[in-house]
């Protein structure tokens, strides 16, 4: 087992942690409870009866519990690790069960919307403290997660106005021993944010699979054979979660519909320069994406190894 | 050193080959040569006195020649590895110093192109025999290139109507022996499989950096900061070579241009999904696009590690 996310609590920071939605997110959070003592017990929970059998089998919390209300009712901390389309009827029917005093989290990748969509429901006296750890595979399922995924990761917490300062505190403290890097923002600013830096590119990514897949005059297998050229980088994130991803287009519409505008009106003027042969506003355009790659290798958030690391299949890197 | 190129070859394929341009393709191709026993010489050749300079140090040829007659003069196999715009005046110089019998190749990302680039300077009695190995990293320059680049890679022949066959054979077993497969092409059908696979990804790729670095909305500093939930996959691309890659738009002009328009139309159909909230439109591209991910792994085209391995950096691979 890693240590790598440092030596684990002395003493827990919750008495009952309860996890909803076991798949990469949800699992790999309880296994980082579990591995850090973030909590005395951690309790899961799945509204599919094999997730919750696999999850039984895997081990990763204290308990799975059989109904929502069950898994909820001595709760302190809640967080709702579904997709986010699913938050408003999970709020609604946990509602009548909550503690008074109860933190409710989250790990949407969508922010404003899950505040309207939960913040209805929930009774007085619990806290809602949105967040969102900015980490994942293409993989999903309770199989798919580990306890260091969001290891040197950001993790996004959104307050609203009203929030309590202890909780949001108790939050935050929560993704530092999981390892990750915390920022505050409010929930709209966030869905800006993650509208260039994820959603966007999942969109085009998931377009150009699309449109590579209705070819006539190159075949499918050509596409597969010689997608090394650059092609094969977009399917990684093109292979992530469908129902994910369909709630986060349909929850941050008005963010991603902004930001594809301009993504757009940049393409066509770069489709016109390629038509009249500008190789000099190519060129410039084409130096300066280079520096932004430097940056986010400096701060940490890629690895600088050439072709991913993919190279040491065959040799060692340098 | 890796010996997963399998065993070098017991006598060369070529008494002397030549390799003009000493970035990344280029210092790999003489670095597998010698490796793989390939020439009896193998020199090296860049514009650049720096690049020659370096190379020497580098030690990765027989020797570098310091003009381009004296590099092709008695070379059995020339090797084109400069960007694709300076084939043309290359071709020029060097035609009148060129041996009856020798095969001229290259390695650009373009085909059409170059063969009209290049065929017109060329003398009776040489072989010119185009092709494109499909395989890079985003690092250039002599020190980024590594003898294994084109192992378990595609390289594509894209031999002319009147090629000879004996000469074909030979230029794929010069690459078979670096560890390529090899596929023979049309130039034509090669420029609308490198558009899709290739070029496009490319382009949408420079086009969404470069759209993030102009929002007013969302800073620059957390662009970066938060680039691990999908934009940082594109930023490795658009870190390519500027040069080359400014090159390959202004020479594929034509099925860059068709298919751009494809994806913009797609992209528009799936905008149209999102601002109408068309969910099962959208969840069904996302399913489809999983599949050609998991063929691109079965066809060893790709590393299945989540996350292309990055997981590594904190915790063993399952």
């Amino acid at each position: 087992m890693s240590d790598s996310l440092g030596p684990k609590l002395q003493s827990p920071l919750f008495d009952q942690i309860t996890i909803i939605g076991l798949g990469l997110i949800g699992s790999s959070l309880a296994r980082a409870a579990m591995q850090q003592n973030l909590g005395t017990t951690v309790i899961g929970f799945d509204r599919s009866p094999e997730v919750r059998a696999r999850s039984r089998e895997l081990k990763f919390a204290t308990s799975i519990a059989e109904d929502l209300a069950q898994a909820v009712r001595e709760a302190d901390l809640i967080i709702l690790c579904a997709p986010v389309g699913a938050n408003a009827e999970i709020a609604e029917q946990m509602a009548p069960h909550l503690k008074t005093g109860a933190i409710i989290s989250d790990v949407g990748s969508v922010k404003a919307s899950v505040v309207a969509a939960i913040s209805p429901h929930l009774p007085q006296g619990v806290h809602f403290i949105p967040a969102h750890p900015v980490a994942g595979t293409e993989y999903s399922g309770p199989d798919a997660g580990f306890a260091t995924l969001f290891n040197k990761r950001w993790c996004i917490v959104t307050p609203l106005p009203d929030s309590s300062e202890a909780a949001i505190a108790k939050v935050a403290e929560f993704w530092q021993a999981c390892g990750s890097n915390v920022e505050l923002m409010s929930p709209h600013h966030h869905d800006q944010v993650l509208a260039i830096t994820s959603h966007i590119p999942h969109l085009i990514a998931y377009n150009i699979v699309g449109t590579a897949a209705h070819m006539e005059a190159v075949t499918q297998s050509e596409v597969i054979k010689f997608s090394a050229g650059g092609f094969r980088d977009f399917t990684r994130i093109a292979a992530s979660d469908p129902t994910m991803w369909r709630d986060v287009f349909l929850n941050n519409k008005e963010a991603v519909l902004e930001m594809l505008g301009r993504f757009t009106e940049d393409l066509t003027a770069l489709q016109r320069m390629i038509r009249y042969g500008d190789g000099d506003g190519l060129f410039d355009l084409f130096t300066r994406t280079r520096d932004i790659r430097r940056n986010i290798i400096a701060e940490g958030q890629e690895t600088a190894a050439p072709d991913f690391g993919r190279r040491s299949e065959s040799e060692p890197q340098k």
